[in-house]
């Protein structure tokens, strides 16, 4: 890889050569992969961007961590669509407004960005398992992404997993271990078969590609923007990996000279589990907090990418905003209504940030603002319907529909 | 529309004006959109498509009847990516084989394409509201679509319609009416709710430009192929609109001379509910059946668009093929496992039926086929956590893991 220089530990700073199965540093702290700018500046140019065709997120190879030679995975992940959103824009009091509906993408979750990273990683290190503990997007993108590229997954989730999501990895031909124990002991026995068997290692914040695969988001804002760099990008934060990729493209972006200022980060907990964000606003270390939201993708009490997630909302002058079940549910509704996208709950939490930090006037009305959809709805239909209430009813008879439409104030 | 000469009863052959708001013949025969193509070969090229960097179904517009000053419709809409599988291929002894993906479309499924369609001919009709009676993809897609671009739509569904799809459909901000009676009395109360009030319509068979926005998967097909025709394309088929599109598409190539020979249709039905696949394989008028499969998107006993598609089918030279449910469950994790991509029921049978006629000696080993999927698995997990089984369970011990695997068989 010529445009890459090392790994290198964000908490103590020793460096590692870039090999294709990177885990974490011998102190405990994450990697960071660290790039050869100068060299990407004269091998990428933005018309040369341009000029391609290829609408994924591998159309970056040059702001990428893979060889030269590693073919493209097989599921066409990224290049979801960013939408201007003037409508709601004006909803919200904002200058201007664009969703990126990363629910788009071959398995319904921004997940997948990191999850093709790690097919390619995997196939270069020569392995054809891969193996991580989750129940969620992580989990079934991996299974999905593995399947297309003919690779095995082991993935280990608690019992309690909810059965659709255990169903998706199945559909997927994973070998799913539903282990009686809580996620940590889920965790343990992932941790212990992985190093029995050596498998590829998906777990966050052991395997540093993760975020420079889920990068690819922030890339494709700023193109798809024309390089007109946004005041403000949202997006819901759980583990934290998927913020601190997020920064980094954009900071990629910046040292290469593609834009000339940085975006500030809206980072949107749920405010039954917000562990980064409290870190931020007190300035104290993060500590682990109870995992009270339905938000489920987001309810991580135990963050393992806090510190990089952390550093990238400090170092962008960002704002945090934490928000109740209910305020959640309530910005479903007006990205539905209003954008026709439908998130699930973690999906649209960032939206709901936003709303927030307009009422509370932190955010200026001035504002150009990106909010990213990290989920698609369909992926938790239950609290959809808990919180959508039932629609009119009425029999087959035009009298008794004007009836009911004139009880519920329907003037069609 | 300089592209349209006219609209024209399949019945009677009675020709109408090709105005936005067209419905079905006085006959109550279905219009069929009838295209200038010497005018259309003086406009396009395939030389002038490859430049397009417009990746949606409005790349076409050549072909397609809108007026030239319409816009785009909000949602990005098709260019759902074709995935060639070549482990598939052999599994089922194919020569070649690629699967479309069409559940990767906005709301899930292939119907967007329609839907898409409908936004565009409504505000080229100046109608503000959308109407259609519909329990599944069909009211999803329209009601995101229309969310999108700021029109209203009202949206009846029958009383025993899965709370899960009225969710989305409120979720999205349609007004629902779940009517307390049968399919057919919801239908009736929207026939007579649509002429009160002058909505625009989206009934399937009464709106003739719905299969023309669904032609759109047969030109991208053909296109992601680089023009070179598969032997086969295979879909599922429930109303008939959707097959009856993609031939539609493909014969438009052929008028204007992108392909030189035309695929044969393999038209997949559920066993327990085939009267389009009765008619073809008797030669004898279509005659209702019962609605028994787990297929919910192609459970249509009573197909609007039958004729549409008899002579689609007919025409192609295509073959018929009957689904089990299980057959079809079989296929959601044969498609999962091997390409990734997760179907639902409904999606999933056009595979099945590749499958079927292999092993019913039907299909060449030397053929290229390939298969669409209709919609995304996402759409109704119920039926996968039921046909998938449970996973292997054991506590957070290695020793009881590789006792687990071994009861199984399971050799990491």
């Amino acid at each position: 890889m010529r445009n890459v220089i090392c790994a290198r530990c964000v908490k103590c700073g020793r460096e590692y050569e870039a090999v294709p199965n990177l885990t974490d540093c011998a102190c405990g702290g994450i990697l960071d992969i660290v790039y050869d700018y100068d060299y990407i500046r004269s091998v990428l140019s933005k018309e040369k961007l341009a000029a391609r065709r290829k609408l994924s997120m591998w159309r970056y190879r040059e702001l990428l961590p893979v060889e030269e030679r590693s073919p493209d995975p097989e599921l066409r992940v990224g290049w979801s669509p960013l939408y201007e959103a003037p409508r709601l824009a004006e909803r919200l009091g904002l200058n201007r407004l664009w969703i990126k509906d990363d629910g788009l993408n071959p398995t319904a979750s921004l997940k997948d960005r990191a999850s093709a990273m790690v097919v390619v990683k995997a196939r270069e290190a020569g392995a054809e398992v891969i193996a991580c503990s989750s129940t969620g997007n992580a989990a079934s993108s991996l299974a999905g992404n593995a399947a297309a590229a003919g690779l095995k997954t082991y993935i280990f989730v608690p019992a309690r997993a909810p059965k659709g999501k255990v169903a998706q990895l199945m559909s997927f031909g994973a070998t799913v271990i539903s282990v009686r124990g809580s996620y940590e002991d889920t965790f343990e026995l992932s941790k212990a078969a992985i190093e029995r068997w050596g498998w590829y290692n998906r777990n966050a914040a052991i395997n540093p590609y993760l975020s420079e695969g889920k990068k690819t988001v922030g890339l494709e804002i700023l193109e798809q923007l024309n390089w007109q760099v946004p005041d403000y990008v949202a997006i819901s934060v759980g583990d934290g990996c998927t913020i601190a990729g997020l920064w980094k493209g954009l900071k990629d972006l910046y040292a290469i000279g593609f834009i000339d200022r940085l975006p500030k980060l809206i980072s949107a907990q749920a405010a039954g589990c917000c562990p980064i964000n409290r870190a931020v606003e007190t300035g104290e270390p993060w500590r682990p907090m109870e995992e009270n939201t339905l938000a489920d993708s987001i309810a991580v009490g135990v963050p393992r990418n806090a510190d990089k997630a952390i550093a990238a909302i400090r170092e962008s002058g960002g704002l945090t905003v934490e928000l109740t079940d209910a305020e959640i549910m309530d910005a479903q509704k007006l990205l539905g209504e209003s954008c026709g996208v439908f998130g699930e709950p973690a999906g649209v939490t960032g939206t709901a940030g936003i709303k927030k930090l307009r009422e509370q006037g932190r955010l200026p009305a001035d504002s150009t603002v990106v909010s990213v959809v990290t989920g698609n709805g369909l992926k938790d239909v239950a609290n959809a319907i808990a919180a959508r209430g039932e629609p009119l009813s009425c029999p087959s008879d035009m009298e008794r529909l004007l009836e009911a439409f004139a009880a519920r104030g329907i003037c069609p």
